[in-house]
């Protein structure tokens, strides 16, 4: 196993419209597809598309919903034996439209209503036998008795703190690999100065401080170093999810054994090759075409980890 | 075989919001579902439930939507057997956001890429062994001509024209009752006064003709009366399919030998107990359930067919 995640899953029923509807609007779509979601779902999904070993722990509903989530992660080989079901209870969906001329995104979301997974429903030898636990927030009593766990059995734990929400701050001290939102790094450092970011979240406790600012690319700060990295240019058609496919191309540059550069760079290959599909999981992409993408931008995914790709280390 | 269909049949996200979403907005709706649609569909299905046989006749494309529409059909016991599929396209599907407040609907259609079922694929012995054909528009040409061919042999041929469409003029002229909306009235007629309707629709070639009108009631023109049939009151969630059930209850009633006036109140019965349910099918009533909601409103379904529900005739 190389990653367990603690997370959100979802169903999306996404369109692709071109313009959003006015009541008693009958329009026609150009495109629509259903998907899973949740971030840690897809950073798993993308993970495994990528050639590692991933397993799932959480709880859903015991509706079709949760059939269906658990279906799309087997179908990619995420390991489901730790997914379990809250029996009379729903799970979690949403409808979003993306707009055609901006990508952006309207969401609708419904809430399940079952009892995430609990501390006690966790089996920490499972969930620790990976190098690296990832959480989103989801379950949080759960995730952060897990990180704490996995902290003190050595293990990588990353967050992916998403939203501006009090709950996520234990977690985010408690990650060893924070990869925040600007919503959430502004909420919690107080401030929109960005270079303030990365030391004060570095303060809590991640040593590597990621902040994905969608675009506008992200930034990193380790123990020696800070820098920039730039979003790759595609043709946007939905940003649904370009955030939690991020962190998969993260863990996944880190399992490989890159450097935090490198690890960025990666991963914004990902989230950029992801937004020229439309719904989450589409345009997730297995190793050999992230590799041409990459390569077609002048870096290359070939060991050793140095030459024109780290050439900036 | 009580009523065979060529028709429309999709499948319909729908969420119920407390508003429409703007751009970059994430709300939280109340409720969502998913649901078998389109008119002949419908109407189908609403006769099952009544208990009545039926049959499906058309062509949908061969994706995950198409075998979950007839999933849902065989479900409700609709024989499929002249349920096509065409290789390598893709059926119809909708998103539907239901306003809390108002129960309006903004629907966004995506138009499956398939060939609708033509006349040289038909059955027409099949489609001709029940005593009612019932058609909506879809796949027009093979409609016409089962319709033409239905009507020879003594069959009645009804129509649900919901839309203001040149190519369904033809098929409500060949129809024996037709079922239309105001927007086909009027378009079919060219005014906006009711009272026109019925005479200069009924000169078309349809000896019954029911115009609906939502929460203010059906006008019937019959070849010697025309009266209002009021729609009953009740808390309204989504009207989604509201038409298309009335046409299933219309012609429950038909084959349960009532009157044009009984008809109508069946039918509006039907359609306002869909209306309490979020999603097109969901509300749909059985029997039983059907006959205590006219019970409860001064109706009965016991035969014989007078006394208080047919004092009017």
């Amino acid at each position: 196993m190389d990653v367990t995640g603690i997370g959100h899953a979802c169903i999306d029923t996404i369109g692709l419209v071109p313009h959003l509807p006015a009541l008693d609007e009958v329009l026609v779509m150009d495109a629509t597809t259903r998907q899973g979601g949740g971030p840690v779902a897809q950073a798993l999904v993308t993970l495994q598309r990528l050639g590692k070993k991933t397993a799932f722990h959480a709880r859903l509903g015991d509706d079709t919903i949760a059939q269906e989530i658990r279906t799309g992660l087997e179908a990619e080989g995420v390991d489901c034996t730790h997914l379990l079901r809250d029996p009379g209870h729903v799970s979690n969906t949403s409808i979003i439209l993306v707009d055609r001329a901006t990508g952006k995104r309207s969401i609708c979301a419904h809430r399940g209503d079952y009892h995430p997974i609990a501390p006690a429903d966790l089996d920490l030898d499972a969930l620790c036998a990976a190098p690296i636990l990832h959480l989103d927030g989801h379950a949080p009593e759960a995730a952060l008795h897990a990180a704490r766990e996995a902290r003190c059995r050595g293990r990588i734990v990353s967050m992916d703190a998403g939203h501006a929400r009090d709950d996520l701050i234990p977690l985010a001290a408690a990650a060893t690999l924070l990869i925040a939102s600007e919503k959430f790094a502004m909420f919690a450092t107080g401030t929109g100065d960005e270079t303030a970011w990365g030391p004060t979240l570095r303060a809590m406790g991640p040593s590597t401080v990621v902040v994905t600012r969608g675009e506008r690319g992200s930034l990193t700060w380790t123990a020696d170093d800070h820098f920039v990295t730039p979003a790759f240019p595609v043709d946007v058609v939905d940003t649904t999810g370009a955030g939690d496919v991020f962190h998969g191309g993260y863990l996944y540059a880190v399992l490989e054994g890159r450097s935090p550069r490198e690890c960025a760079t990666i991963a914004s290959a990902v989230a950029a090759m992801k937004c020229r599909s439309l719904g989450g999981r589409a345009g997730i992409p297995m190793l050999p075409a992230l590799s041409r993408f990459l390569g077609d931008h002048g870096f290359t995914l070939e060991r050793p980890p140095c030459g024109d790709f780290c050439g900036d280390e």
